[in-house]
């Protein structure tokens, strides 16, 4: 039968696969069901009930008519985003916006049309993981680049050994002269915003480069955290990336976006393959983004609970890295992938970014952040790196 | 402003294109507001009412929790195709079953794990235009095999030109050995099916490649037509590929699947982005596969209207070739660029191939049908490549 994997069959396809496939495991965030889920930053927020009955009415209207294709240019939905980003007080015009199925379909766009064999993309680590997938997918070469490479100490405190610096990322951008140069900011796993210095110097370090900023996480920046949509103009290989996974919580609906010069989104045309974007996606997304400030509306409570995250983890005696965004990651763990088995014993599925001594935590409600931090004061000294916590009494 | 595309972003933006991508125009059939749009084999028949009610209850309890990602395995979406599939006789289990948004995305991510620089993918043309873009996209080398090449007339009449025979098929497929072979059955634009014993043939031939049979217009074949699925067991190589697009009224929803060994089907894990299927596009193709019979409502009508377009062509002196599926490729035109226009003046959209002397006509409802065969009959005398047409009294 061949609805049974055999290992001759497995052989088989192993052997057919692309050779820098083999021995590969897929990406996968485990998707447990479990009381308290705080491991992939999603929103723990539903959509509320007053949006989901504009989308429902979106699809009622669009139902019927599903025997079509969508409009293969998305027209409706990008001039809506476009008018989102402008809210930032940066024009971005309809031209200037591209959306995908999530923003890896989009940051896969652009490795297709800007990356492949023989060119390489530049990458800071610990940043998103799905950056370093996305490039092998396209067959183009991946450069680990540093942070906070100088400090060197990995038991630092408060975040600086993931420091990036715009001396230290333009060195290393002109070291490598790649192709795509990723920057993430607020940067996932570690939390925190860059400087527009960095980006700046990054672009002028590289010049042959696109430049790719993933905003993913900009809604829940701290006050006075410029986007780097500000860049833009007189930037044609610059690229902001954007979500409605997180703060707009509909990761569900999956709609990545980004901005960049209009002869570069003419260029995406190039490698999406036609109608990628589906007339139910398209007017979802539209039905969210016609209420904006309902759908962002969760922002702040999720902000106080990051912020209280971080006090409190500071409090048990933990390394809590400041955040941008809305997760924490958190150090001082003797053991990270044993305390992650603890917590999720205890009910909180958190999520081991394979950093040592350290773990990533989404804030979510106060509800949630409270079972989580109860969980992390009822851990056993030993799970302390330091098992006496400085600044206690 | 960057709002703007100018001439010198232009040229940057090309300066930092992959290289065998520049001078390359997307792909992109027409999307014109005409009266009678006949020019993308989609299904002119609405989703019908009580289909859209299902579809609106599916949105209607998912869309609260689009704050969460979807099920990243579709396993519920998985198990209604797979049972879906089976219906034809062949058993087909969720294992074996993959999808993406639309049928592109799962020849994308064929092409990602089995294609890639170095290797090289085959294909009959004429066939579905966008096997040879996906090809290219991926860095994938293209050769173009031959139909009907020792006949070799282009005015053949009746397709004869089109026709693909086990033996050429594979000869060709050993000649160049390559890692994917596409055969299309039905195929577009040509209409016609393939005989298993060119599947049986070619998979034989090319002993390292995966073979793909697309069979996007498996629904609308004549009685006695067998699917490739019947040919899975025991060949780990083999693909078949379906879509909801054409039969299913559902080209809107984006649902494209294949069927396949189930080690060949978990390797697309390794290239596929995470998350790719969204909660609505899951919940919406589901409703309609719970309502098969319903979607599937109108095959016989549109079958009534493709052999109607045959019989008729044939009256008006022109060349239709038989077709399996929802359109008819006709030939005997002096100039397809020509006619195609004065077609569209009257209100009739059709789809230029690319092939002399030809086109291609979706058959639509009968009003449609009409209406294309009256803007036909109407064609001066000096659109015909025969001006005084045969077997006329």
């Amino acid at each position: 039968m061949t609805s049974q994997t055999t290992p001759a069959t497995t052989a088989t396809i192993v052997r057919l696969l692309r050779e820098d496939l083999r021995g590969r495991t897929a990406y996968g965030a485990p998707q447990l069901d479990v009381p308290v889920a705080l491991n992939t930053n999603e929103n723990s927020y539903a959509v509320p009930a007053p949006v989901v009955e504009e989308i429902v009415a979106a699809v009622r209207a669009a139902a019927g008519g599903l025997n079509r294709y969508p409009d293969r240019e998305f027209t409706a939905l990008r001039g809506d985003l476009a008018a989102y980003l402008s809210r930032s007080g940066t024009p971005v015009t309809p031209e200037q916006v591209w959306a995908g199925n999530g923003s890896n379909e989009v940051l896969l766009h652009l490795l297709q049309a800007f990356g492949g064999p023989g060119r390489t993309a530049l990458g800071f680590t610990p940043a998103y993981s799905m950056h370093p997938i996305i490039t092998a997918t396209t067959g183009t070469s991946w450069v680990d680049g540093l942070r906070g490479g100088e400090a060197g100490s990995g038991g630092a405190g408060s975040g600086a050994a993931f420091d990036l610096t715009a001396e230290s990322a333009a060195r290393q951008a002109a070291e490598h002269d790649p192709h795509v140069v990723f920057l993430c900011s607020p940067n996932n796993p570690t939390g925190t915003a860059l400087g527009l210095d960095v980006v700046e110097a990054v672009h002028e370090a590289a010049p042959r480069a696109v430049v790719v900023v993933d905003e993913a996480y900009e809604e829940f920046a701290r006050p006075g955290t410029p986007s780097a949509l500000t860049l833009l103009e007189g930037r044609p290989r610059l690229v902001v990336t954007r979500t409605m996974s997180k703060a707009f919580a509909f990761a569900g609906g999956r709609l990545g976006y980004l901005a960049a010069d209009p002869a570069l989104v003419d260029a995406l045309r190039l490698v999406r393959m036609p109608y990628h974007l589906s007339t139910p996606t398209q007017v979802i997304a539209r039905a969210a983004l016609a209420h904006v400030d309902t759908m962002l509306g969760t922002v702040d409570v999720i902000k106080e609970q990051r912020d209280r995250i971080v006090t409190e983890l500071g409090r048990l005696g933990l390394d809590p890295v400041p955040s941008d965004a809305n997760f924490v990651l958190f150090g001082g763990l003797r053991d990270a992938a044993v305390t992650w088995r603890t917590l999720l014993d205890a009910g909180v599925l958190v999520r081991d970014v394979g950093i040592p001594h350290y773990l990533r935590v989404t804030a979510g409600t106060p509800e949630e952040t409270t079972a989580f931090l109860e969980a992390v004061a009822a851990l056993p000294p030993d799970h302390h790196l330091r098992p006496e916590p400085e600044g206690q009494p």
